[in-house]
């Protein structure tokens, strides 16, 4: 089937160089969307190198196993036979989780010895491990009430308990609402006196698995251990708590922040044939939280840029401009990855058109945000109606993606929007694994990043 | 929350009903459509419902399982306090599964006893179960290959292997593509000679479960068994055929068809208030294939149509046109409930100003198709903003539902479209379980159809 159609799209080609002037600019758009959404859907290449990612495990920064898959990952782009595949040095953060994280109600009547799922947030400080940390709990259910009850909260952990607004229409801002809270809550409290904090996971699924993240402590406070909490046990501590005040839980966590280490984002691209220092970038990051495969968040999305690129090589299609694929690393607790490629970008000689990112998990395809400039948007806009061949239903103005952002010079920024009614089902989680990522899904989403390059690289903007 | 959410709604539709004039129709109207997606998304009530239908298991047409989900409906429908609940008698078929469906190669050197993963199709007959079908395989893959091969397919098992086409962005042209195989698969055969059918699963999924769903025989033409596989199944049957062409199969299927019963539609409405002779129909079909919980196909359908009069009793707002919720019986194997409905419809001194149809599975959202007429179209599609508020990206005109396209002297007909990537991973199979169905994806569709409801109730059409 590959070959047929591979050797079916040189023959296109080379009929519509002969005879651009016999062929409509649209007719021509739209073949070529729906050989990349045929090719995508139909070979699901970028699905299976999906679930061998995944198969070396989570892929936090600094570990050995997230070394381990940037070998895979030079290897793979290596091995689709990319113009260039390199490595760019970065130096990491390296918080490791060890093995013990518990939380034990000590002091109730009633639920004694009872065992809640929490896992650390990443950053925390870990606890002695032999006694731990023992303390009363008290709920708090927004930064108001913290302050309100600032004088109670001495000596106690602070549980942050506040529900996951699904109000919303589209789950980040939920996300966006809450999250404060896992960053700056444990230094809040410690202001207050705090021991410790355990957040309410931020999760959109009634399980009780913990869904972690990073952490920040603020300089002159004191670092208190913080951990997440499975929604169904912040339910029950909730409750426990009402007809208990004096509850007292024991936190143990093993988990420390250790020198900083040498890691790698993994570059590879086509070269452009006619402007070969016009630099189309599409990416994801390829760290992710130790818990689960880090499939969605963001596996996925690296897989998904890399997948365009193979799609480029799957049909022949020879890029006018140059095409490259970062993998970021350290999204998730530094961003370091982001900004090292944006001071490479920044440095060099090379113009940035557009970065493309893809950081919302292996969903159907929604649209595109387009952050500046006005003139690439309306050009971006323009093509509504090829992208829509790919599941894509509008172009808005917007942010685009942290890692991307970095690239100060580009001419536009570009951020890949999937549904995201699921996502936070899974992001940070020990759900987030491969056998919950959809191929259809993931492949359009591949697809739909691959016409808007290839318009792009045609087009030029 | 609730009651709290109801009155401020009570308050504020009294704000409008005092300032009317002072309050653009624009906002009165955004502000509504926010009002039942909070509603529907914070509460999950029709989830909840959901979940405790599915608890009583499939509702095959003629079932002792479906009478007892129709007498649920009927409880839930009045527990709900609708104005009026009622059942609209149907005689519907009765083809019972019964419970031997085996398929076992019988004369492989080297797969002899492998058991093959099989599903009777809704409708065949059965097979003597002492000895069976035992008959060489003939591998079809079109309809053409039949024509050409129709001497070699006397006294074999015909095995259609066509695979789900996954190059369509959406997925519900790949099944329109097979299910002709499924449907009148059989009846072809059998006019080549062939013994028995065996369907590769119409299915998006690879898994070995099998999909069913209807077929039909031929008049004058002999019935044979016929079945579905699992698609890996189908593949490991497709390979050995390739070694072993004298490979037989020994088919026993325990299914018939039985007189037809007495079984109905279950209906409820909110009288309106002030055209309370033109209706407005929300509904699914309440049958299910007798495999899973039948819950995307069409549980959730049913339970969305449900939802929308329950947002509107929870927010207190009082329809001035009748909304009526209809659960169509027997869709999947003869219509026999839409057909009644259409002709009460017709009969009836009702105006029947829309029917909208949820028949396609309980994920995000993603449009309605306006069938018929003009005036319609334009009218919802000015809409666009307000419907983009519970996640709708287009209105299309096109083919509405099956059950509701019964009903002739509507105004229009609405067939509600969510995403279709996953809908035949679930379809008609022992997948489609209450546990794959997304509460944030489910409400949002009832939002998505409550916010049009409230629209058409509100203008008319």
């Amino acid at each position: 089937m590959k070959t047929t159609f591979g050797l079916f799209c040189v023959l296109f080609m080379a009929a519509f160089t002969l005879s651009a002037q016999e062929m409509s600019k649209d007719k021509y758009y739209k073949m070529m969307a729906d050989s990349l959404v045929k090719s995508a859907m139909t070979e699901q290449r970028g699905f299976r190198s999906l679930g061998d990612l995944c198969k070396i495990g989570p892929r936090l920064s600094g570990s050995v196993n997230s070394l381990k898959a940037i070998n895979w990952a030079v290897e793979k782009m290596k091995g689709l036979g990319l113009d260039s595949v390199w490595r760019q040095p970065v130096m990491v953060p390296h918080w490791e989780r060890g093995k013990v994280e518990s939380a034990v109600i000590v002091s109730s009547k009633k639920f004694k010895g009872k065992s809640l799922s929490i896992a650390s947030l990443g950053g925390s400080i870990g606890t002695d491990l032999k006694n731990g940390i023992i303390a009363e709990v008290i709920e708090i259910n927004s930064w108001v009430e913290l302050n309100e009850k600032k004088n109670q909260v001495k000596d106690k952990i602070v549980f942050y308990n506040i529900p996951f607004d699904h109000s919303f229409p589209a789950a980040f801002p939920a996300y966006g609402k809450n999250v404060g809270y896992r960053f700056r809550g444990a230094a809040e409290a410690a202001k207050c006196g705090a021991k410790g904090m355990i957040l309410r996971s931020i999760s959109s699924r009634n399980d009780n698995v913990p869904h972690v993240g990073v952490m920040q402590y603020a300089d002159s406070v004191p670092q208190i251990p913080a951990a997440a909490i499975g929604i169904q046990d912040a339910d029950f501590l909730s409750e426990s708590l009402k007809n208990d005040s004096k509850l007292k839980i024991q936190l143990k966590l093993s988990c420390k922040t250790l020198p900083d280490v040498q890691s790698y984002n993994v570059i590879g691209e086509l070269k452009g044939t006619e402007f070969p220092d016009e630099v189309l970038v599409v990416g994801g990051h390829f760290d992710s939280w130790d818990k689960g495969d880090g499939a969605h968040d963001d596996a996925a999305g690296c897989m998904q840029s890399l997948e365009v690129l193979d799609l480029f090589k799957r049909l022949q299609m020879k890029p006018k401009r140059t095409i490259r694929c970062v993998f970021f690393i350290n999204e998730e607790n530094g961003s370091r990855g982001g900004i090292a490629y944006g001071k490479y970008a920044d440095s060099s000689n090379e113009k940035h058109l557009t970065a493309i990112e893809s950081d919302r998990g292996a969903f159907t395809p929604v649209g595109f945000l387009v952050d500046k400039d006005s003139a690439s948007f309306i050009k971006i806009s323009s093509w509504g109606k090829i992208l829509e061949r790919a599941g894509i239903h509008w172009v808005k103005q917007g942010g685009s993606g942290v890692d991307v952002s970095y690239i100060k010079n580009a001419k536009c920024l570009i951020g890949y929007v999937p549904d995201s009614q699921r996502y936070f089902d899974y992001h940070h989680s020990a759900n987030d694994v491969f056998s919950e990522v959809n191929p259809r899904e993931f492949e359009l989403g591949s697809a739909a990043m691959a016409v808007l390059v290839f318009l792009i690289d045609w087009e030029g903007l």
